[in-house]
Order: C-alpha cells, then structure tokens, then sequence
C-alpha cells in the first residue's frame, strides 16, 4: 500500500493548488482525481466560458467596428471553429499542469475515491481498485451543477452550465434558467454570438451577491443587448412540442426556445463513504473551521464542497493555507497563519458589462457600520473609457464613515474583473481614504476612475460635476 | 484689476486639476490659458493618441479574427473616421472640463500671459490685453516637443507628436526619430494601421526608462510586428527628393520616407518675462522644492515645466499637494503633505504589447540595495491571457532580500497599462511579499500574473515550471 505525507481527493483549483505547494514544501503528496487535473474550473467552467467571453466580446466590437473607423463585410462566427478554439485552449492549459506535476514528480492518481477508514496512523483512502495511506488528508471534491426536479438535464436541449460547452453548433434560441452569475455569463455570450436569449430568474433581481445599483445597472445593459428578462418569475413546468420546448412560467405565460441552460445554483459533490469515522456535514457541505479543518483529525477540506464563496480562488487560496498549516505541523515551520475573510475575496462576472467586486455592498455596510461613505464616479467621466468606446458603468466605493477606512468596491464596466484586484489590494490592506491620496494612478488609465469614485466619498473627485 | 487667491498659469492636467481642487476648498482660482483647458495631454497628447490606439488594437484582432472562429471580408481603416472619432472623443472630454469649471464658477481666462510682476501683496499676472493680481501663483506652462537642428518640423512631412495627429491620411511609410515611450507608441499604432514603420534610436535601447529585459521584449515584439529598428543609430541630415525623404543614418544608410516623426523628447514650455523678482531655472525647466515651491514666495509651479517626470499623472498629483499647501497656508487647513516619490509613479506605454511600470527597475534596484530579489512570471502561463488569445509578455517584480519590501513591478504584455495600478498600490502601501499572501486574486484574471511573479520571489509561484 502506497503512503504519503497527504493525499488530496479532488484535482481541482483547490486540490492541485495545495499539492504544488505542498510540493514545494518537500512534502510528500498524491492527488488523486477521477478525471483531469484542473477540475471544473480549468475543464468544464472558468476556462472554457472565457475563451467564449472573449469571442463574444470581440465579434460585439466587430459588429460596431464602423463606428472606430473599421470597414468590413459579413461578419460570422464559426462557431465550431470557437468551440474548437475553447477546447484547445483548456487542453493547453490542463496539459500545462499535468506537465508541472510530472515535472515536478507529483503523483496524479486517476480513480475514483469511494471510501476513506480511519487507520492507526492516519487515514486508509480507497478506490475501487486501490488503498492509499496518508497521515493527512484534504478533501477538495468540488461541486456540480443543480438541477430542478421538473426539468432534468440532458445533455442535448436542457443543459448544466457543463453540458452547455460541449454544444458545437450555436441554437436559434436559448432560455437560461436562473440569472446568477453562471446564468448572465452565458446569456451574455450566445446573445452576443447571436442567438436569441431570455433569462428567468425566480428573485427580483440578477447576481444576486452584488450591490443593488450594480445589479440593475446590469439587468438595463442586458435588455438593452437584446436579451429579455423575466424576473420575480418561476419556470414551473416544460413540454416539448414539434421538437421545441415550452417552458410555463409563474407568471401565466410561456416561452418557446430550442435549448434550455438550467443554472440555479451548485450542491457540493461529495459520495464518500467513512469508515470508523464519522465526517460531519452542515446543509450537505463538510463542515470545516476558520483553518478548514473537518471534525476528523488531520482531514481538512478546502473548496466548493465546503461552500463557502464558491469560487475557484477560493478553493486556492484554502488550499495554499492548509499547505502552510501542514508544513507547520509536519516540519515544524513557522509560516504564519492568517484567516481568510471570505467577504473581501473578489468576484468576477465576465458578462458585458463586466462586474468586480470585494468586500461589503452598501446594504451590507448599512447593516454592519454605524455610519458609512459612498464614492461614486461615472466611467463617462472617464477619458480611457472614452478612447476604448466603451464608458458604461462606474465604480462604488463604501467605507466605514468613522475609521473612513474602504470597505467595499463594486466596477461594473469595461475590464472590471481585472481592475477589481485593486479593490482587493487596498481593502486586503487596510487602506483608508487618505492613504489613497499618496497613490499616484496612470493617466489614461480606466484606473482612475477607481482613484475618482474613492476621492468622492469626501466629495473630492476632479472629474464629477 | 481683477484680483484672486491663486493664479494658475497653464490649464493643462497640473493646472485645471489643481484649480478644480483648490475651488473644491473655497478658494477664489483662475486658470489663465491660451489655448483650450486639458493642456497637451487632453488636446494633443495621451487623449488622442489612446483613442488611436484603440482603433489599432481593434484593426490587428480584426485581421487575425480567423484565429478566433470570426470570419470577415475586406478589413481596411477609414483613417479619415478614425481621425474624426480621435477629435470627437477630445472634444467631448475638453468641453467636458469646461463645462465643470462653468458649472462650478471657475474663471477660465483665454489670454496668454506674458509678464509676472512682484506686486506688494502678491503678484500682478499680465497679458498683452489685461492684469490680474493674485497672492499665490502656480505655474503650470508644460513642455513642448524638441526639435532636431537639422530637421525642422513643417506640419506636413516632417512631424512633431503634436502635429502628426493633424495628418489626415495614412501615409505609405513613416520614420519614427526616436525609440522613447511617445516614438514607440506612435510607431505601434501606424504599423497596425499599415503604414510602414521604421524607428531610428541614437541609444542602444527602446523607451530608455523602462527595465533591460522589458525594453528588449518590446523591441522583439515591435520588430515581429514589421516594425524595422535602427538602434544606435542617428539621423545625421535628410533630403528631398521627388517629394520623397532621404534621411540619412550614422552608420552610413539611407532610408527613404513619405514622412518623418520627430520625438527626441520634450522641453520646458517658459516664455515669461519676470518684472522686480528673479525666477532660477534649472536646465531651462523651473527649479523646486519638495513641495513644488519656486525660490519666489507663493509662486509654486508643477508639471512638465518643472522637468520632473514628465507625465500628466504627475503634474495632476503635483497640483492637488499644491491645493492642500494653499488650503492649509490661507485657510489653516491642516490637510497632511506627503512627499511625492517620483520613482513610485506609474508609468505606461501604450504600444502593442503594453508596458506598465513602477518603482525602480532591476538595475536601479541593483544599484542601491545590497542584495533584491527578482520575481517573474509568463503571461502564456496564464489562464486568463491564454483566453485572450494575447500571451506575449510577463510581469517582473523587484523586491529588497533584506526587509522583504517590494520596490519595482514591471509589466510588458496585454493591459498592463491598467495591471500597474496593482503596483502603484502594493508599493504606495510599502507591501512585503508576506502580506501579498493575505490578499486574494480573482480567477480567471491577468491579475494573478502580478501575483505569480511576487510568489515567484520565494520560489513559490504555482504554475511556473
């Protein structure tokens, strides 16, 4: 039987992060992953989608090219040639970190965990075909799509956000149910590519997570791109007829389209078995500490199955942690241990307009601080914004009145995703309005208007009428 | 005599950014400007030349769109809309200024001054038609294009940076004089546009500030793009012949151009006469303190006449330390004045690839710690970048071994003109690599590129084989 210092279960953005660490620490470490390394992120999920997004964004400015000074004819997306262009791109990317694990001799087991038993020094994990022992183990099994019970996934014409990107030809209409994050970024794209999209969405309003004004800013820049809404608003039941399907919604009416993109949410994706040992779960996620520990000694986990904020650097970022608090306990190393504050890792929503953000929205604030700041600026007001055509949306800052420290940093518009690393660099920082003073930001840069909206919370912005 | 707390010779983005301010306070300020507000920098400079760029940005991807699953017939620029959607964009965001200073009853005088005079409570400001006395004076006069002895800008072939943008068409070919950070983007953008470009540079290097191994990307990635490079290389004469430019190199070649762009730096622009006081200069450009104050009492100048680093973000800080100075003075405001580290601003370089860069380079580092550390990670191994279809380039970051502190970021691939704000802030806030480890990027982003390269520091970044 194989032995390891640790062995992770779960190859994904949490698994393979840790393992390389851990790596790098001379730990002794096995992944062992069912499928590819790089889990849903890399291969059904954050990859794919934003291979897609840039196609969706390029042949948007394409069909406005006119209005640069661009003169083209019959612009068409072949859409198996970007599907193609997606799969090479995951495939780069996944070899990419098999080639490091190899590399690096990390071991990759591909099977199936099914069962892990408490053993005199650690833990005995087992596939169908093989025993492992480790002394320690992290579980990083990830999530899967939700589905609603009326309406199953087939993989053909009712889709999970997986299924979805194995489609190869683009439909003559699609119908997205549920309007989070997940649902917009695919509503956005095949808008965009051209098909004829609608959202439902049970809530009054789009990704919900984010701060109000961001979300209705988004849900006007979504209709206004052609994509019907229908909010407050349950699909209650389908039927296919002459080869399309009707969806009956809350609201008396229906909606006919050729695919459906059912996105509601993801439940942990867990089918372990325990043996002398009992793992303790909460609302179907593995309950773990502020230092991801489970109940079971020296079992931590990390990442989607412990649902917290879902997301791939999430799980990374729990992972490179529990690697330091391993290194700790096995080597006696000193690193230090901080806890991770889930409110200030950033999101990303790679719709069009994009949204960033971190830290706590204006409703959270009100509810947390005595007294708060708002700073908005306008990306109107922006001259990059202005040289790139592309000025829809602003920047909100939220700080804490009294310590006048930021708080919380909402973009929705161009580049958001990347220029909220700002926010999560100042508000990671413990920066306070003042200190932003002494930062100097490039002119022309979309970054200003970041500067702008954070000189606004004491009515200062340069630039705001 | 019309009579105000503080005078702003010169609207550019030192002077109007500081009069916005200084009114923001309640202080009684006018600009007095001879042309429009927004200086070089809105009119002639990074305004029109960043509303190029993205036409050039737009036009390259359009002519690889293939690459992306687009198919398209017949590309070509309709350089005549470019250059119109250029002068529209300027237009909007200078009337837009102006209609701030409008709004927020800021005199704006449209005269050119001529003559300082040492009044007994202040100085009296002349122009040829009026005076106006004020107790505070800022000079904010910019700095024009240098010109070569034996090649005299004519608005028509041989071009200033200024004056190229009034070119109406595309010219066959174009000689860039000078590889500095404006050469170099001006050569970028008429390449992509199908002009071809040749760059003559008298040093052995590309935008001469940057780091060695960032300059040499660039010239590697300009010469791919069909960019031909002469470095260490002067233009010695020219001649005319057959309405065609012979210019004539120091390593005995000739090369024939229809026209020439001459960008071997900027001057000082300081013509005034000062009547009872003495204004010391420095190199022609206007001496100061730390805090921007001139050898006169209450005549403080900023920007590019002060030949500090030459940059609009620098003459906008300048102006607004300059507002707190003069709150602070005439309304004992006790505003904190910070001193401004020229080495900390950002700088950016609009050329395809996009350099982005703050605090000192390798080299500099070098220089004056004892031991650094070096930090660099790939854009191709970057999830994000791979997406784009643009991984050329990497992100560089210098830190000192001793304390830890990161003091130099450098970034040469897509959007790294936005990417450097991380920087500003990570270095603004004196960050050591330990306390990057708290902060959290978001996945799929550029950002994490920044991120890798400070875990790169310890050895430690993730996906670097």
């Amino acid at each position: 039987m194989k032995e390891f210092h640790v062995i992770i279960v779960g190859g994904g953005p949490g698994g393979y992060v840790a393992a390389i660490r851990l790596m790098q620490y001379g730990i002794n470490v096995a992944v062992i992953e069912k499928e590819r390394l790089g889990g849903v992120c890399l291969n059904h999920g954050c990859i794919p989608t934003k291979s897609l997004v840039k196609v969706a964004d390029l042949f948007s400015e394409i069909r406005e090219s006119e209005n640069f000074g661009i003169n083209l004819k019959d612009p068409v997306v072949d859409y198996e040639k970007v599907w193609e262009r997606k799969n090479n791109i995951v495939e780069k990317l996944v070899s990419g970190i098999e080639f490091i694990f190899k590399k690096k001799s990390i071991p990759v087991i591909n099977e199936e965990v099914i069962k892990i038993e408490k053993a005199d020094n650690g833990y005995k994990i087992c596939s169908r075909s093989s025993e492992y022992q480790a002394r320690f183990v992290i579980l990083a099994t990830g999530s899967s799509p939700k589905e609603l019970p009326f309406i199953k996934f087939d993989g053909n014409r009712i889709f999970s956000s997986r299924d979805i990107l194995k489609m190869q030809q683009l439909p003559q209409s699609l119908v997205v149910i549920g309007g989070g994050v997940i649902g917009c970024e695919f509503a956005s794209i095949y808008s965009r590519l051209g098909v004829k999209v609608e959202i439902v969405e049970f809530l009054p309003k789009l990704v919900f997570n984010e701060d109000e004004e961001i979300s209705r800013r988004l849900a006007m820049a979504l209709k206004k791109s052609g994509i019907k809404l229908h909010l407050n608003t349950a699909v209650e039941n389908y039927e296919d007829k002459n080869g399309k399907i009707i969806l009956k919604l809350s609201n008396g009416k229906q909606i006919e389209t050729e695919k459906v993109l059912v996105s509601v949410g993801r439940q942990p994706a867990m089918e372990l078995e325990f043996i002398n040992c009992d793992l303790i779960m909460e609302n179907g996620f593995i309950k773990i500490s502020d230092d991801f520990r489970t109940n079971l000694n020296n079992v931590f986990s990390i990442g989607d199955v412990t649902g917290k904020l879902m997301l791939a650097h999430t799980a990374s970022k729990q992972g490179l942690i529990v690697a330091d608090i391993i290194d700790n306990e096995l080597n006696g190393k000193d690193h230090k241990i901080f806890k991770l504050e889930y409110e200030n890792i950033p999101r990303g929503t790679f719709t069009e307009p994009e949204i960033g953000s971190v830290g706590l929205t204006e409703k959270q604030a009100k509810e947390k601080y005595e007294d708060i700041l708002i700073g908005k600026f306008p990306f109107s007001a922006n001259g990059k914004a202005l040289g790139l055509g592309n000025s829809f949306g602003f920047v909100k800052v939220v700080a804490d009145a009294k310590t006048k420290k930021l708080i919380g940093l909402h973009i929705i518009g161009p580049l958001a995703t990347e220029l909220i690393a700002q926010g999560s660099i100042l508000i990671g920082k413990e920066t306070e309005i003042e200190d932003v003073e002494k930062i100097v930001f490039a002119h022309p840069t979309l970054s200003e208007a970041i500067m702008e909206a954070i000189e606004d919370l004491e009515n200062k912005a340069i630039h705001k009428v």
